[in-house]
């Protein structure tokens, strides 16, 4: 008998199972309160409006919408995504796009296309686990780079030092893999001067830069700040940045739509990449999307959506305010936009333990930090999501959430009090 | 500055344009007739139906169809694929399920999964070049086997010779790649026999097979043979077929949704391959699906396209009958079901090379047969299909082909006979 594992290719024994994925399974039981998920507002999907947008491809374009499409994606979504590219001040011309089914194909396609078997991604400590899972399935590996206190963005001088080390030690990297707008897990932003210094290091280093920027317009607070494909674009224009945008947080996950924006020179390379992988994208989605797009709705969309998330953060964070333990070392971010905060706890707290008994006695869950890091992951922290539930629910999870961990934090203090207590007291 | 090429991966270095693909753009000029698609009949869609079930999934279900969905596909459309199977004689599980991106994302699932650089697919002389072309992306290469001269399957002979020489030069072959109905580019449909001495084979040496099977229910003459799939099922059940299906070729290729049936272990797998591929196939497009499923109406649907393609067909072979030259090395297959037929010519014809005269002169395309070849391929044949285009563009488009054929042909004859006189005549 054939033995499947004995068969398997050494980028499949590299394939590891998402914990978040595996996780969502066990918390979409209807008793627990899920804070795991990366899951946008349904009360955000616009149906009516979509529903009128596929009726218009269903009545007007149905015999291409059905058919297959090119590689490169429908010339009118392309064409409407330029127009809203153009309102944020990026350039685009149709050799400058990609339509790809989601976000996380073109993060399979990049390390794909440039990263051979112990090659190495340059990414955050921690970073969006998706893209790490991807990297792996080509065996190529990452130097992680932890972030400022300030949580500014990477902290440059550790970079330049592990980067040094990596090239001395005869390692060879490829890209810089960051999420530089209200990043996933963390929800933070990085500053102009953090995008400018990447940008230059990249240059100074003959490296690429893939900017994954799945919330870049679900800010809900403070000022927009350049993106780093748009830095490129305005001063060198070297064309060394690959910026992923996707539909699923802006509209709606189930259209799995998103696109890339890059040089000529790599789309075209990504384009074969794509023709053996799936030769196009849902064509009949992307007729719909682009009607939806047309209508010019989207604006409107994405300012309600924000408006429901600042409303959600606010209150998430007003609610950890109010019932987490008040301590130096229990501590979370405000995040500016996006879909998730990151709460850091006692160092002597690990989340992937805590997130079970959260699971079993409180019946709220998060998903455990360490799940973040490429190596050596911290196990203090937990992202947690306000986009998609109730405010009610948020303040009964938050609840839930702040006893598990007032009672970890105090059973280890009594074991710790008794352990330093002299025998026999 | 960054060298682009320098940079590139060895997958990527190994990735090969499309070559159809490419024809594709060229031969969307509204001037040329095309042979050279793969597209279904657009008039063969169910624009009615396919719209009326959108609405119920506008009205109905639009808060799980317009969110993320799980890597293993929607349980709606995977319970009525499990009805639609088992009227096929196919008995399947929950867990022998995978829904996908097409057929090409499984495509390019199994070589991840299984093929290092340098192992091998067997598959046939000629092949569906997207199958090929996802290999080589992963620095597999393909072991070719020739059909017979009946054109029942793989010349099991040569099969046998051809592997034993492999192995005893230290090549590792992984799976089997094979269409047996109506295969793509020849249209020839594997005999009982075949299969079972294919599965046989794949037994006797722990080979998986991987069973492509996108024009199975497009039978539009004879009688329906059991899939390799069901033969193991229905016989020693081991496990090793992995099938692929699409609703391309039996709905609409606009819908980019396939499904992948296998073993539970195999589907694991696959499973934890996609997580990071795409996360979820499109999940409106699955609802949508899976309420059309739901209908009914999929079975009249197949039963029609099959009537509509019966016609085309026969009125294809009958056009070239009546307008191709008649001589023993000029012929054609004449396929029970599919979308394509294939075309040998004279040895000397490099079809190539005739591609572009038939463009340019008399403005019909069709696809060369070199490009079904993983390597050393045959020059002097192409693909044509009759799915897509209407009779009177048949009886044109064949005139045309015909017409350039018989002018090569004698091009040749005449050069050939010149140089075979005797000088000064």
């Amino acid at each position: 008998m054939i033995n499947l594992d004995a068969m398997l290719s050494d980028n499949a024994k590299n394939m590891k199972k998402s914990a978040i994925r595996e996780l969502l399974k066990l918390t979409s039981r209807p008793d627990i309160i899920s804070f795991a998920g990366g899951l946008p507002a349904p009360e955000t999907f616009p149906v009516a409006d979509l529903k009128e947008a596929a009726d218009i491809v269903f009545d007007k374009h149905s015999a291409k919408a059905l058919q297959y499409g090119t590689t490169e994606g429908d010339v009118d979504l392309k064409a409407e995504i330029i127009k809203f590219e153009a309102r944020q001040g990026v350039t685009l011309k149709d050799e400058n796009l990609l339509i790809v089914s989601g976000s996380q194909q073109a993060l399979d396609m990049v390390p794909k296309l440039f990263i051979n078997p112990g090659e190495y991604v340059i990414a955050g400590r921690p970073s969006y686990l998706g893209a790490l899972n991807a990297i792996q399935a080509y065996q190529g590996k990452v130097l992680g780079i932890p972030f400022t206190p300030e949580m500014d963005g990477f902290d440059m001088d550790v970079l330049a030092r592990s980067y040094s080390r990596l090239v001395q030690g005869g390692g060879k990297a490829k890209y810089i893999y960051v999420i530089p707008d209200f990043q996933n897990p963390a929800g933070l932003c990085w500053s102009l001067e953090k995008r400018k210094a990447l940008l230059k290091f990249a240059y100074d280093h003959d490296l690429f830069i893939l900017e994954d920027s799945p919330y870049r317009e679900i800010r809900f607070l403070g000022e927009h700040v350049s993106s780093i494909y748009q830095l490129d674009q305005h001063g060198e224009n070297r064309g060394i940045v690959i910026n992923l945008k996707t539909f699923s947080k802006i509209l709606a996950p189930g259209t799995r739509t998103g696109w890339i924006m890059a040089s000529e020179a790599i789309i075209n390379k990504l384009v074969v990449a794509k023709q053996a992988m799936d030769l196009c994208s849902g064509v009949f989605t992307q007729k719909w999307l682009a009607e939806y797009m047309k209508s010019g709705k989207i604006y409107e969309q994405i300012k309600q959506t924000c408006e429901n998330y600042r409303v959600k953060r606010n209150f998430m964070v007003e609610m950890l305010e109010k019932h987490m333990p008040k301590r130096y070392d229990v501590k979370w971010t405000k995040p500016e936009g996006g879909l998730f905060l990151w709460i850091s706890l006692p160092k002597y707290i690990s989340t992937d333990e805590l997130l079970l008994k959260a699971i079993e006695q409180e019946k709220v869950a998060f998903v455990a930090g360490s799940g973040f890091y490429f190596d050596e992951p911290e196990h203090n922290a937990m992202r947690i999501n306000f986009s998609y539930s109730s405010t009610e629910l948020i303040e009964d999870g938050v609840k839930r959430l702040a006893r598990i961990i007032t009672k970890e934090i105090e059973t280890y203090e009594a074991g710790h009090r008794a352990k330093t207590l002299p025998e026999g007291m």
